[in-house]
C-alpha cells in the first residue's frame, strides 16, 4: 500500500493510498480521513460510496465532511467507484452510467465485466480488511453512507450485512435500481438478464426481504432532476412502511443532486452515524 | 449579466454569473453566495480573492465557507483571477505564475497586458459597483480575504482602501511580492522595471506607508512549501510591528498551502469579518 497524498485538515489527516486489489484484479486508490482522535486510539469508520462519474476525491474535496468527522472522532473511508486501469473494460461508447466510474457496487457475473467489476466484494470484504490491518480503527462495527449510485451501494451493503453496519444513510440514492433505467442498464450488463439475480442488489427488494433492521436515513432534494425517473424514493418508503423498517426519510425543498446538497446535510448524517457508532 | 449556475446550499444560494467587464475588456464570470438572510434585507459582503491557477470555483466548491456565511448572514463574492478569453494575451510559455489565472490584482501599465489586465480596478471598482446594483447588499462597508496571490490581492486592496474595508484576512498570502520570484516576475511583466511603481501593489510597502489601520488577520501553514521562498510573512510581521499595526498572525503546525488548510480555518476568518461587519 503506497501513500500518494497527505494533508492536514481540521487537526486530522486526509490521506490517499494506492494498493493492489486482488478482488478487482487491478490497482485501486482510496482516501481516508483520520480524525485527531485517531492518534490516541482506535476510531470507528464510516464508509462513503460516491456516485456516477466520481472517484475517491469528489467527497473528500467537496463535502466538507472533515469538520464533523473531527468533531465526532470518526474516520471516513472513500473508495473509488469502479475498477480502474487500461486492462479494465469500459462501456463500448464510454457512457457515464456504465463501466468505468459506474461499477454500481455489484459483483458482476457476466463477461467481460466479471474479471474486474467485483465492487460489492471490494467494498464489503477486501477494503474493510485492508483498512483494519493498516489503521487503528474499531473493527467490530462500522457505518456506511453514499450519494446517488453510492447511496444505492450503501443501502444494499447495510441491508445485506445488518450485523456489520450499525447505521446507514444516503443522499439521493437510487432506491430501486430494478425499476429505473440506470439500474436496469447496469444490472443487465453486469448480472445478465435474469431478474432474480438482480434482487440481491436492489435496496427496495432487499428491504422487503430483510429480517434485521439497520437504522436508515435518506435525504433527498426536491429539485433533484433525477428524482422521478431514476431515484424513486417512494419505492423504498413504501417498502419501509410495509415492513415497519426504521427509515428516516427527509425531503428538502429547493435542493438539487449536487455536492452543495450533500455539504448542507453531511453534518447531520455524521452526527446520526456517530450516535449509533458510540453505542 | 447572465445567471449561469444556481444551487441551494445551507439554505442560501450559490450563484454564478457571466458579465461584460468594461475595465478588463472581456467577458468575466464570478460566483456569489447569498445567505438565507439575504431574503429579508441587505447583507454585508465579503470578497474572496483566489490564488494562482484558480478561477471563481475553487473557493466555492472546496472551502466549505457557505456554512459559516449562512450562520453569520454574509454574502461572499468570488471573482476570477485574471481576465479571460481568446483575445486576452497569456504568458508566452503558458506559465502558471503569469498571464491567465495570474493577474496578481494589479492594473497593468505595460503592453500587451494593459489592454486587459486591470484586475485591481475590476476588484475594487467595477465588480463592487455591479454587486451593489444587482443584489441587496450593504454598500457602505465590506470585508476582503484571499489565498496566496489572492491573499496579496486582499491585503493591498484593504491597505489602499481603509475607508471601504472594515477588515482584511489572508491565508498564506504573498506578503512582500517585491521580494519574491513570483511577485518580481509579475510586477516586471505587468508594471515594467521601475520598482517605484511596484510599491503601490506590495502589501509590506503599503503597510509601512499606511496612515489608517484595517484589522488584519493572516493564517499560515508551517508546512507550506512556498513559505520561505515566496510568501515571506516575516516581512509584513516586521512592518506591522514597526507601525504598531493590528495584525493577528497565526502560524499553524502541519498545515500546507492547500484548500484543506483554508477549510480548517475559514470559519474563524468569517467570524472575524462578521464581528467587524456588524459594528
Amino acid at each position: 500500500m503506497e501513500l500518494i497524498d497527505s494533508h492536514k485538515i481540521f487537526s486530522g489527516k486526509q490521506l490517499r493510498y494506492r494498493h493492489r486489489s486482488g478482488v478487482l484484479n487491478c490497482d485501486m486508490v482510496f482516501s481516508i480521513y483520520l480524525p485527531p482522535q485517531a492518534e490516541h486510539g482506535p476510531v470507528p469508520v464510516l464508509y462513503w460510496l460516491s456516485g456516477l462519474t466520481c472517484d475517491d476525491q469528489n467527497f473528500v474535496t467537496k463535502a466538507g465532511a472533515q469538520r464533523y468527522a473531527a468533531e465526532h472522532g470518526i474516520a471516513i473511508v472513500a473508495p473509488d467507484t469502479s475498477p480502474r486501469g487500461e486492462a479494465v473494460p469500459d462501456d463500448a461508447e464510454s457512457a457515464w452510467d456504465f463501466g468505468l466510474a459506474a461499477g454500481f457496487y455489484v459483483d458482476a457475473s457476466e463477461k467481460p465485466w466479471s474479471d474486474h467489476y467485483q465492487m460489492y466484494s471490494y467494498i464489503n470484504d477486501e477494503l474493510p480488511s485492508l483498512i483494519q490491518d493498516a489503521f487503528a480503527v474499531v473493527t467490530n462495527k462500522a457505518a456506511i453512507s453514499g450519494h446517488s449510485m453510492g447511496g444505492h451501494g450503501a443501502l444494499i451493503s447495510a441491508l445485506k450485512n445488518p450485523n456489520r453496519f450499525v447505521s446507514v444513510s444516503a443522499f439521493a440514492p437510487i432506491c430501486a435500481p430494478m425499476q429505473c433505467a440506470w439500474g436496469q442498464k447496469a444490472f443487465t450488463g453486469y448480472l445478465g438478464g435474469d431478474q432474480n439475480k438482480w434482487q440481491a442488489y436492489d435496496a427496495t427488494a432487499l428491504l422487503l426481504m430483510s429480517e434485521q433492521a439497520v437504522p436508515m436515513r435518506i435525504d433527498q432534494g426536491a429539485d433533484d432532476s433525477f428524482l422521478l425517473e431514476q431515484l424513486k424514493p417512494e419505492k423504498i418508503q413504501s417498502a419501509a412502511k410495509q415492513k415497519n423498517y426504521p427509515l428516516d426519510y427527509r425531503l428538502h425543498a429547493g435542493y438539487d443532486h449536487s455536492y452543495y446538497f450533500i455539504a448542507s446535510f453531511i453534518g447531520e448524517h455524521i452526527a446520526f452515524h456517530a450516535k449509533h457508532l458510540s453505542r
